[in-house]
C-alpha cells in the first residue's frame, strides 16, 4: 500500500486537546492515518515512504459542515434582505417548484462540493430532495457526505408526501450502504412540516438502525406559537413525546430557546447544529451557544444553504460563531478559539456518532485532512496558530485537502474536479432562472 | 498626461445609488477620474489611451477603513478570549510599554497597509502614537490615510500628556499639509482618558481648522457609570457641553446607546463608526445600527486594530455589519447589501467631510478604486453583484487597487511594496515580543 508522510510546519490534531505540534509526521496509508509521530521516528520507520513537505502550513482535521442544502447553491444571492415568509413564499419555493429535479440537484451539489473542498471542508451533512443525486455527486467527487433522507408533508418533485419520502429514503439508504464515503441519516424537515405519525416512524427507524435524525428545530419565533396552536404543546415537549429527544438528534438552528428548554435539553444528549450566519441574515434570532455549552450540549456548525448565507465558508462560520457567542453573552471568554475549532471537527463527528473515525488527526482515524498556508499577510505575525485559524485566516489559505487519504486539492488547485465545467453549468442555471423571472441578465458574467 | 481606460465587466459606482453598469469605461487621468462613460464613447474620445480589460471583474470605489490602530497589527493574536480589562492591563499595555517606538509603529503600519491594500482598502483613518511615522509609512506606500493626532492623559513613549500631545500633533499636522495622500484629524483617545480642558481645546481647534475629531465613544458598559462618577453626567451630555457633538465628530463604537441617546444624536450630524467584529470579540455590546440609520445618523465601518479583530478585512466587516444588524433587530430587511457597501465607501468619505473627492466612482473624484474577480466558486452563479460583494465574496478576490490613479495591486500582486521584507520584519517583532514574555516560539513560522 502506498504510504505518504505529511510533514507540516505545525500540526493541530484537535485530539489530544489544545496541542500545537512541531516536527511531526502524519503517516497516511490507504484511507487511514497510520501514525502521528515525531518526524525523525517516521523517517526510520517508513524509509521508502513518499514525503510531502508543508513548510509554511498547519495541518488539521478536515472541517465538517453539519447543515447544508447543497443543491441550493444555485440560488446563491437570488433573493436577499427579505422577510423569511416573503423570501420562501415569493422567491425560493416558486423557483424550486419550477426547476427542482435531478439535474438541478446534481449541478448545485457539485458547485457546493467544489466550494466546500476549496475551503477545507471534507464532509457535509445535507438535507435536500433527490438525496441519491447528492450522494452520487459527493461519491464521484471523492468527498465524504452524510446524506439526509428528507421527509416532508407536502408533495415535491421528489416524493408525494411523508409516506413516499420514507419509502424512497430507505431505498436510497440501502443503495448506498457499501460506498465508504456515504452515510445516510433520517431528515424530517421540521416539526411544523412533518406530522406526528411520520415523526413517530422516524423515531422508530432511528432507534432500530441507530440512524441520526437531522431536522430544523426552532429556527424562528413563529414556530413556538405554531406548535402550541397545532399540537397543543411546545416543540421540544412534542419531540420528546415522539421519542426524538436523544443523542441521535441533530437539532439545527435552535434560536428560540428559553430557560426551561435549556434545562430540558441538558442530559438528553441532543446535538445542536448552530448556523449563526443564516440565522442572522434571516433575522431569525440568535442561538444561545454559551449557555448551551454550560449545559454540556454538544455543539457543531453548519453554513446552511448558500441561499441564506451566502457562501459555504465553514472556517468563517466558526469565526462568526465565536464572535457572536461573546457579543451575545457580553463575555469575551466564552467560545474560545479552540472550542470553535472543536465545533468544526470533533464535535461534528461526535454529533453523527462518528467520533471514533473522524474529527481529529489520530492514528486509526480516516485521513480526512486539510492544510492551510499561514504565511499570508492576515496571519502575520503569529503568536498562536489556533487563534489565527479562527480569528484571522481566510479559507482561501487552504492549500491541501485529503478525504479518506486521497488528495483532492494541492496548492489550491483541484486535482480531479473540472471546475470550469461546474461553473459553466451553474451559470447556465442562473441564466434560465433569471430568464424565467424576467430578471435582467447583466450580472451573470 | 497618461490616460488609462479601465474596462470592467461590471461597474458599481455607488453614486448614483443602486446602479450596476455594463459596457462602461472609467477614464483615469493623473490622480483623478476624468470620466465615467459608455465604452464606445470612451474609445472615440480617448483613441490613444491605454486600455485595461477587466473581463471577469467588478470595479468599485476603494474601501475606507474608518477606525484602525495600524501599528497594533504586530500584536495580532497576541492575547485573545479575555476580559477587556485583563486584555488591556495584563497583555496589550505592558507589551506596548516595552516595545512602543518609531520602528514598532513603522513596521506595524506597513504590515497593516499591505493587508488593507490587498483587500481593496484604499484609505484608513488611524489612531495611534507616533502619527508622523504612520503618515510616512502610508505616503511611502502610496496609500491614502487620515492620520489621527492622539491626545491622552497618560504619559506614553510619544508624549508626556495631553498638552504635549496637542503640541506635537499640531506640528505633525503642519508637517504633512502638502502631501496629497495624507490628511490629519484630532484624535482624543476616549471621554474617560482625556480631561475637560483638553477636550475643550480639541473642540476649539476642530471648529477653527474644520478638523474632524476621531474618538472612541461608549465602547463598553463601564464607561457609562464612569462618566457619571467622574463628571456627574452621561458621556454624550458631557461631549455636547464641551462642543464636540457635531458633524465633525467620528464617534467610534457607540455600543451603549439608550433611547435618549438616539434622540440626542438625531440631527447633531455626529458620525458613528461601527466596528462590529471588535465589539463582539471583546464582548463589549452591540451598536444599534438599524436604529441609528432610522434616526438618519451617518454610519461608516472600521475594523479596529488587529489585536481585537484579528484581521483588517473591511469587506468581511461589511458582511458582519449587515448580518449582525439584521440579527440584532430581528429584521432581515435592515442594512441591505447596498447600504453595507455605502458604509464602506461614500458614508466613510462623508464622515471625513471628503465626499466631494472620495467614496464613489464619479468624474472629478480621486481615482481610488478596487476591482474584484467575480468568477470564484463562492460567487457563482451571480444574480446580483452587490449581494455577492457583501454576502458571498472573499476579499482575496480583490485583484486590482488604485490610489490617486496609481496602480498598487495588479492581479493580486503588489507592484511597489516589498511584502517579504514587511513579513520578515513583523516576524522579527513577534520573536522579540515572545522572547520577552517567555512565550514558546513554536508558532512564529
Amino acid at each position: 500500500m502506498d504510504t505518504v508522510l505529511l510533514l507540516p510546519r505545525l500540526l493541530v490534531p484537535v485530539r489530544p486537546r489544545l496541542q500545537v505540534l512541531e516536527q511531526m509526521a502524519v503517516v497516511i496509508e490507504g484511507e487511514l492515518i497510520a501514525a502521528v509521530l515525531p518526524r525523525t521516528e517516521a523517517f526510520e520507520l517508513y524509509p521508502g515512504a513518499r514525503r510531502l513537505e508543508l513548510p509554511e502550513h498547519v495541518l488539521l482535521p478536515g472541517f465538517i459542515n453539519m447543515h447544508t442544502h447543497s443543491a441550493m447553491t444555485l440560488l446563491r444571492g437570488y433573493a436577499d434582505d427579505l422577510n423569511l415568509q416573503v423570501w420562501l413564499n415569493e422567491h425560493i419555493w416558486p423557483v424550486e417548484k419550477t426547476f427542482l429535479g435531478p439535474e438541478f440537484v446534481r449541478d448545485g451539489a457539485l458547485l457546493a462540493i467544489a466550494e466546500m473542498l476549496r475551503g477545507g471542508t471534507t464532509m457535509f451533512n445535507d438535507l435536500y430532495f433527490f438525496p441519491e443525486i447528492t450522494a452520487k455527486a459527493a461519491a464521484q467527487s471523492g468527498m465524504r457526505a452524510c446524506i439526509g433522507l428528507p421527509v416532508i408533508d407536502v408533495p415535491t418533485a421528489w416524493a408525494a408526501g411523508e409516506k413516499e419520502c420514507l419509502e424512497k429514503g430507505l431505498a436510497v439508504s440501502a443503495g448506498w450502504r457499501d460506498e465508504p464515503l456515504i452515510t445516510t441519516v433520517l431528515a424530517p424537515h421540521a416539526p411544523y412540516s412533518v406530522g406526528d405519525e411520520a415523526l413517530r416512524r422516524v423515531a422508530e427507524l432511528s432507534a432500530e438502525h441507530d440512524l441520526p435524525v437531522h431536522m430544523h428545530v426552532l429556527e424562528s419565533k413563529w414556530e413556538t406559537s405554531e406548535s402550541i396552536q397545532q399540537y397543543g404543546k411546545p416543540t421540544l415537549e412534542r419531540l420528546a413525546d415522539l421519542g426524538l429527544m436523544n443523542e441521535r438528534l441533530l437539532a439545527v438552528h435552535m434560536t428560540q430557546l428559553n430557560g426551561e428548554d435549556l434545562e430540558a435539553l441538558s442530559g438528553t444528549g441532543v446535538n445542536v447544529i448552530h448556523c449563526p450566519e443564516s440565522n442572522l441574515k434571516l433575522g431569525n434570532g440568535i442561538c444561545p451557544v454559551a449557555r448551551l455549552a454550560e449545559h454540556g450540549v454538544n455543539l457543531a456548525l453548519g453554513t446552511d444553504g448558500a441561499a441564506s448565507n451566502n457562501n459555504l465558508d465553514l472556517l468563517a462560520e466558526s469565526r462568526t460563531a465565536a464572535l457572536l457567542a461573546k457579543g451575545y453573552a457580553g463575555d469575551p471568554c466564552v467560545v474560545d478559539a479552540f472550542q470553535a475549532l472543536e465545533m468544526l471537527t470533533i464535535n461534528a463527528a461526535r454529533s453523527l456518532g462518528q467520533s471514533e473515525r473522524l474529527g481529529s488527526v489520530e492514528a486509526g482515524k480516516l485521513a480526512d485532512l486539510c492544510a492551510l498556508r499561514m504565511d499570508a499577510l492576515q496571519t502575520t505575525p503569529m503568536f498562536d496558530v489556533v487563534s489565527h485559524l479562527v480569528y484571522a485566516a481566510s479559507s482561501q489559505q487552504v492549500s491541501h485537502v485529503w478525504v479518506g487519504g486521497r488528495m483532492l486539492l494541492r496548492d489550491g488547485q483541484f486535482l480531479h474536479l473540472d471546475i470550469s465545467d461546474i461553473i459553466g453549468r451553474a451559470r447556465n442555471w442562473a441564466q434560465r432562472i433569471a430568464a424565467e423571472n424576467g430578471m435582467k441578465g447583466v450580472q451573470m458574467l
